[in-house]
């Protein structure tokens, strides 16, 4: 039973503010924990990885190689069937084809004045992808973030995965066969993390490292930060169903338990101006609980986080979706096209009723790292311009420098900075 | 006297590794401070911020407002010199212009298949500013922030500044009136960050904060990084200068001395393939910098960290400028563009005898945020990208989900989540 809200009720604006402020992670202080592992990984390298590995996963890394083996590859790629492995080449190869369409472009150009102005654009040479162990290692999670990696031009992309006693997912090895990475170590936790941004004997440091962990790995991540570049620190993640009466109401239950399924602390939200229609949603979420694999999962999920909010008009939902900044936002209607123009705040955005957002998930094309936490008021998914970096560039003859040149002395020295203003005044002849 | 390496002698390698490992900050673990200084705001709000604002800066808000007047702001203006003033000008004109190029365009599109795709761009709504105090309150970084911010379309743009008594320097507010920006508070320090984060009753809270600031500044954004975005971590400055023996040595040492006078952590290395003509630099450093205001930061930074490295040949400078990945590179040689194509890890570069790296600091219209520290080889400088978010579109008809959904169905059955299955299947009328 997920709760309800009405825009029409009294206290709305109050319990709609609450809700957007729920916490929906426990968050566990571990940096103490996480600065001594990194520290030790410092200092130790190799030896630190393999004592960690050997508390945490029960690996012997004297036994069983740290890094995975080409024939450990081959024998996934065997071990996987033929129907996964052409459901991951065909989102590898739409994931590839919509992610070249973000590669930027250079800018180099003059100006009126004779100055050359340029924005260049460089892959990063070395990233680190963390793929989490056991349930959530996702093959999907691996092509999402590798492709786009590969896309930029990365010349090294290095992967991490915990494992328990040492075995892979055959798929997670597979995606990144078909990604083009062999270069994969079984490790994870802080531990991965610090000998990614540090290296060790074996692992050459990376510049940056993307992918989700736990709190561990999400602590490490925010810690190396500045050392290397991260990605952002992904939460739980949520859906926005905005949806009129003329749905089957079993559609929508599926798309919200899709959600709900990722974890307990995952977010199911329908916006609809049909109470009764809400209702029904309610009911076949709760039909369809019964029947899943992940039912205890989901069922916690709807019932401490899941919301219907009823509206008189679903434009009253644009405002709120802005609000709410949602991972996902389905637009459930006929004509989308004025809810679409409205909401900019989503990290994506399904079009219609034929489009859940679980195609997003894995074949669609666009990327499935998306911002979560409301973070959508602030930032993107995942893309190529993650995996690469500007470099500005600026070019003066002396007749530009002569034109501009006043201007920066002016500034420097109204900053207290005589090297500034000298710096352009002694190739001017002016006596500083 | 800066250090000499010389990559023609034996050690060379190891005296570069370990020169590219110096630390030029001093880490002070400030977290505990800071951490209860943003839940006192968090809990406080106003209340907080004036009792910080009192102890730490003398100002009582009872008598001087928290928020700086409109006419206040008209009399800074009518402070700043008409030469100052028209410089101000020159350079947000410049930077306008040149970011304007930046502005990403939406891409929307229809694959073969006839599925819709779209990368969508928005600006953030509302954006903070931290405009450091004292002598390093410049107005040319207000531009830098402040000009980009408005070419992105950020509705809502609020700068604070610290302050000495209250006082804030004429040109920095002259520069936020010249980008538009009249929401200014004199709050400073981890409060200020926190007040921006999270709000207080007189401060609406914003979804990003960009601008540099001291170790209680850097280490409240890490902080709040996650409830709202954040720029890059800015450290100490760098200049790394590549030139051969055909130059004035006093032009390349006041640039040199340029970056050194920013701060005692700064940064000034010269890579040239003339032993001679190193040392006439180093002599016109030491000579210059007997004139300077900031003669004693200047020195400082020089002896500590100044650098000038002997290469056989100039083409030896590429991969060592791609290991130091400084912040700015000039290229004072005749023909820069074999070295311009190959450096890769730089935040800007500066090329050819007539392009002072200072004249990039103010007018050249490219940012003077720029990555620092080595991180050039993981980010770019600020750009209008910081200020806006991308939203994926996806949008299928029957047909589309008819072509794509089993495939998202078999990586939805391999990695065990029936509700993301069934959300496909369910349309497409089959059972599961």
């Amino acid at each position: 039973m997920a709760i309800w809200l009405d825009q029409a009720s009294e206290g709305f604006e109050e319990q709609f503010a609450a809700f957007l402020t729920t916490k929906r992670e426990v968050s566990e202080d571990v940096n103490a924990v996480v600065r001594a592992i990194i520290d030790d990984v410092r200092a130790r390298g190799d030896a630190a990885l393999a004592d960690y590995s050997k508390k945490f996963e029960g690996i012997d890394f004297a036994t069983t190689p740290m890094r995975v083996t080409e024939a450990e590859i081959d024998a996934a790629v065997a071990a996987v069937p033929a129907e996964v492995l052409g459901a991951l080449k065909v989102a590898a190869t739409r994931i590839e084809s919509h992610h070249r369409r973000q590669l930027p472009k250079d800018d180099i150009y003059e100006d009126d004045l004779g100055v050359g102005l340029g924005s260049r654009w460089t892959a990063i040479e070395a990233v680190g992808l963390y793929v989490p162990g056991g349930t959530a290692s996702y093959p999907s999670s691996v092509l999402m973030n590798a492709v786009p990696a590969k896309v930029a031009g990365v010349e090294r992309i290095v992967i991490t995965v915990p494992t328990m006693g040492g075995s892979i997912n055959p798929a997670v090895l597979a995606a990144a066969r078909m990604a083009g990475v062999e270069e994969i170590y079984r490790i994870g936790g802080a531990q991965a993390i610090a000998a990614l941004a540090y290296g060790t004997e074996t692992i050459a440091p990376v510049y940056k490292i993307t992918g989700p962990g736990n709190a561990y790995v999400a602590a490490a991540k925010r810690h190396v930060f500045g050392t290397v570049g991260i990605d952002m620190i992904a939460g739980p993640s949520e859906v926005l169903v905005i949806a009129d009466k003329h749905n089957d109401p079993d559609w929508l239950a599926a798309d919200l338990l899709a959600q709900a399924e990722h974890d307990e602390g995952a977010q199911s939200i329908l916006i609809t101006d049909d109470a009764e229609f809400g209702k029904a949603v309610d009911g076949a979420v709760e039909r369809q609980l019964k029947r899943l694999s992940r039912a205890k999962t989901a069922a916690a999920s709807w019932r401490d986080f899941g919301a219907i909010i009823l509206v008189s008009d679903l434009k009253q939902a644009v405002p709120l979706a802005n609000r709410i900044a949602a991972e996902h936002v389905e637009l459930a209607v006929d004509h989308p096209h004025a809810l679409l123009a409205g909401i900019r705040n989503a990290g994506a955005i399904f079009v219609g009723r034929h489009t859940p957002e679980v195609i997003g998930d894995y074949v669609g094309g666009s990327n499935h790292v998306l911002p979560t936490a409301r973070s959508a008021r602030f930032s993107s998914g995942l893309s190529v311009l993650d995996f690469v970096k500007r470099t500005s560039i600026l070019r003066l003859g002396p007749e530009q420098l002569r034109a501009l040149g006043p201007a920066a002395i002016a500034l420097a020295e109204a900053e207290g900075l005589d090297a500034h203003a000298r710096s352009v005044a002694i190739r001017l002849n002016l006596e500083r």
